[in-house]
């Protein structure tokens, strides 16, 4: 049996823009030759649909494109994933579905039946827990199918109960598989240990089908593959993008590689793919990036070039009296490096007029963090306004470790539409940088070399305020990610008084984090929809 | 049997704090003689406590807590509410529980069983369905205990079960449910009408004891009420402020009159204690308010002076070139009303310096919006420096309508750390701002009267690009709120093309409202929390 692996990348809500990609893939598919054309998660709306599910006629749009896209098919059956209305009183309002779709019409409907509601992950807001048979048969064959989390519970943490317990008491042939898992930097590495897991208890080859794509804050990476029944790699689709390939079941396993996966290029591939969707699917075809001479914007400025071209990236220096003569040089010789649009914006004007019109109000009150603030304003209002008058989209460049303790100015360095890099703390903004110039120098090399510092005081250094970014990140990804207490932390080895002290800047900064531009997420835990802090909270463990 | 309810404001995660005013609360009402006391769903920890749930120590700080206040009871046994740590695999981390606490210890725990997972609510990220007993006997009464949602599935259309069917055929003495239910400007008609129903089920009395205060979005209205078997008020609690009162259950019926619910008084009650928590929980005494001398700034800062002194309340007033002089004088004779500190900061010298610097790069372009929202962010600068110096929360002073259609710009009037009336629609800000002034002039009549304009370019009108308010709102509570398709809107008598602008605006704005404040809610259906909608998505009906 040939397998052909639909892997597309959807845009959210885009009935008729999916619709087009999924006709297109099983036409070209079922021409390769394929017996059965597999289709990603929710495929035909997008995914995460989140509260469009909850307009009133999103789930009649959806079956209309559902029932179009089986009148398209022909003798080869295809599985594709929709969401399917539910009546059900005292119910949610939906299935997490997939449909078997042949010779024009939908044949059979498979439900989702472990929903995950932790994290990014809100499906017990929209779906009940599926009913339906698991099981079809074609060509002889046995085939049971699965939607994403229903194969992710064999140790039963996730949820009290296990699809693929009753599937392999059914003695399956294949086992399929439609996700929409989205990426982040361990999970390649937890998907295939599972995927090799299930496969051994199974004792059946298992096709993996994953969306690609960014949509908001996720990124999916695709990587849909097919194992054979001894868990070796018979077919695979690419990472961080879309593509059409057909397997032989039968065939041995592909005398390919193991891929080795180099964690920093795939942070960039994500990353890349992430922002390029988030502006095209938004309609924008160029970003803008103020270029700080540091190496955060460096680093969003490049990744904007590999996602945008670079005819389609303007980056702006924007220095202050205070800003050192390093920052210009080493914005000026980036925006050179990478051959993008290169402008100069004087903030010291806007400065001047602002501090002057605050004279009589702040008579007699000593300088302090408002007066860098108003510098960072500064900047954001021309960017802003460049943004505007240009279309182009801005990109925040603030890094995980900033936005953890709110070492950015609200409305000024937070300005703009989508952060590329907050999901990174710094020491991986570090190593990405290094990574970029692997090929030849693009981050300047006394961008990468320089001590940190926001230039809104003179001489001022990340280091007189933060630890070393070695121990902040640390410390941030206890505290953070692990959800530890501040003796837990202070039991790592870390000093009490520093520890207290990021700990409450975490604590006191979620109010930035509530009004900060949208993510992209590389970690297990990014700032975002998969953290939801309250604001003003007084909880200090 | 005499029952004391203990209707208190706790702050979300303020474990130290909420157990002394629990400690205090239960001293009082034993000493004026109850026989039970009874404290609001997760009292001990706030509500919502969100993602603090997910911190490593927080079940065990709060169980700590519970211990402490147990530790502190009498022969009068109290009930109260608190996140139960639950170690069975597979399932959520807690329960949503209460817990009986008699003579220094917790005696039995009661867990709530239906979660709900809709509109603001996560409760299956965090708890799983209770299993425990309902009931407990206490001076000779079979007294069955609930929280929140258990009471809320009489029709079986939130949840598949209903835990009052098993209640009922226990025929219990008392009913009593903790509850943490969010107010909004429709609850209090939907709650009456739910307890009677209730109690005429059950045929037994009701305690509901409902939590106050402000956290975050959502503002919590107390209002718990003792009812009798026939559906009688025996006691009731205030609404918007905490409360210890004690009611004989056996008494019968008070001689009180129903409420009658003022629904503009209620919804300024409402905004004045969500505006006062979210500020002095979060450690502000000082509210700003740039004042325009339109409507929605004025009622902004006549709700600040409620909820914080007018002593606290700065209003600043920021003309640009363009402003009118009835704006400046509107906004001087509101701040003269209100007796606020008021001061004026003209932005044309800030508007000027950053489109001289801008020239270069806007050579030949027309002026478009660029310049609009130039004006606004200039004074969202200014605001965010006295902010940041004076230490007083800049309060976003926004509308409903406006945020729906993005008639706001970010970084600009978006600026702020609480939007006070996100959540009324244009007409009712109107409406509330005619209930301000029945007792004499404080919102200016000119004010309530011109025609409302962003004055961001000269004559401009907000009904230039925007159809009547009236029409705008029905449109916005259709699309929005009641989820209709555009072609139901049509059906419902509105232009077609107006139908379709308003709904493109709403959602090309989502970027928006992304990065808003939080904004207490008091509709039904705020932006914010409880509408999670994609930001790049396609969807077009």
């Amino acid at each position: 049996m040939k397998i052909g692996i639909a892997q597309i990348n959807s845009t959210v809500g885009d009935l008729a823009g999916n619709l087009l990609l999924a006709c297109d893939a099983y036409s070209q598919l079922a021409s390769e030759g394929a017996d059965l054309i597999v289709f990603p998660e929710l495929a035909l709306c997008g995914y995460p649909p989140r509260d469009l599910l909850l307009k009133k006629r999103f789930g009649e749009d959806c079956l209309k494109a559902l029932e179009e896209f089986a009148g398209q098919t022909g003798p080869c059956p295809s599985l594709i994933g929709f969401p399917q209305q539910s009546a059900e009183k005292g119910k949610e309002p939906f299935f997490n579905a997939a449909a078997l779709c042949v010779n024009g019409s939908v044949k059979q409907i498979f439900q989702k039946r472990l929903l995950p509601t932790y994290d990014v992950f809100d499906e017990d807001r929209y779906f009940a827990s599926g009913q339906a048979s698991l099981f079809f048969t074609h060509l002889g064959k046995n085939i049971a199918v699965t939607i994403c989390e229903d194969i992710w519970n064999l140790d039963k943490d996730l949820h009290s109960s296990d699809p693929l317990e009753e599937i392999c008491s059914l003695q399956p042939d294949v086992l399929i598989n439609l996700s929409a898992s989205p990426w982040h930097d361990q999970k390649k590495a937890q998907r295939k240990e599972l995927l090799h897991r299930v496969v051994k208890k199974l004792k059946c080859p298992l096709l993996y089908v994953n969306t690609v794509g960014g949509n908001d804050e996720l990124i999916f990476d695709g990587s849909s593959v097919l194992l054979s029944s001894d868990g070796k790699i018979i077919g695979r689709a690419p990472s961080f993008e879309p593509s059409c390939s057909v397997f032989d079941l039968e065939s041995g396993p592909a005398a390919m590689e193991e891929e080795a996966e180099v964690k920093m290029e795939s942070i960039r591939q994500a990353l890349v793919l992430g922002l390029r969707d988030y502006a095209h699917k938004s309609g924008f075809k160029k970003g803008l990036v103020g270029l700080s001479g540091g190496i955060d914007s460096a680093v969003t400025a490049a990744l904007a070039v590999d996602a945008l071209g670079r005819e389609n990236v303007i980056g702006i220096s924007l220095p202050s009296a205070i800003s050192s003569d390093h920052s210009r040089d080493d914005a000026h010789a980036l925006a050179e490096n990478l051959g993008i649009i290169y402008h100069t914006l004087p903030i010291q004007k806007i400065v001047d007029s602002a501090e002057s019109e605050l004279a009589p109000i702040f008579d007699g009150l000593d300088a302090d963090v408002t007066e860098e603030n108003l510098q960072a304003r500064s900047r954001g209002l021309l960017l802003m306004a460049v943004s505007n008058k240009l279309g182009a989209l801005l990109l925040t460049t603030g890094n995980k470790s900033e936005l953890a303790v709110g070492y950015c100015t609200l409305y000024g360095d937070m300005c703009g539409g989508l952060a590329v890099i907050s999901d990174l703390p710094k020491t991986k903004v570090f190593a990405l940088a290094l990574h970029l110039n692997q090929n030849g120098e693009i981050i300047p090399r006394n961008t990468i070399e320089k001590p940190p510092s926001a230039e809104l005081r003179p001489d001022q250094k990340d280091s007189d305020s933060l630890p070393d970014y070695e121990v902040l990140d640390s410390i941030l990804h206890s505290y953070v990610e692990k959800g530890l207490s501040i003796e837990a932390i202070i039991g790592e080895g870390f000093e009490e008084e520093t520890v207290r002290r990021i700990v409450s800047l975490v604590d006191r900064n979620e109010y930035k984090r509530k009004q900060a531009a949208p993510g992209l997420k590389v970690t297990p835990l990014a700032f975002g929809i998969g953290r939801r802090m309250p604001i003003v909270q007084k909880y200090s463990n």
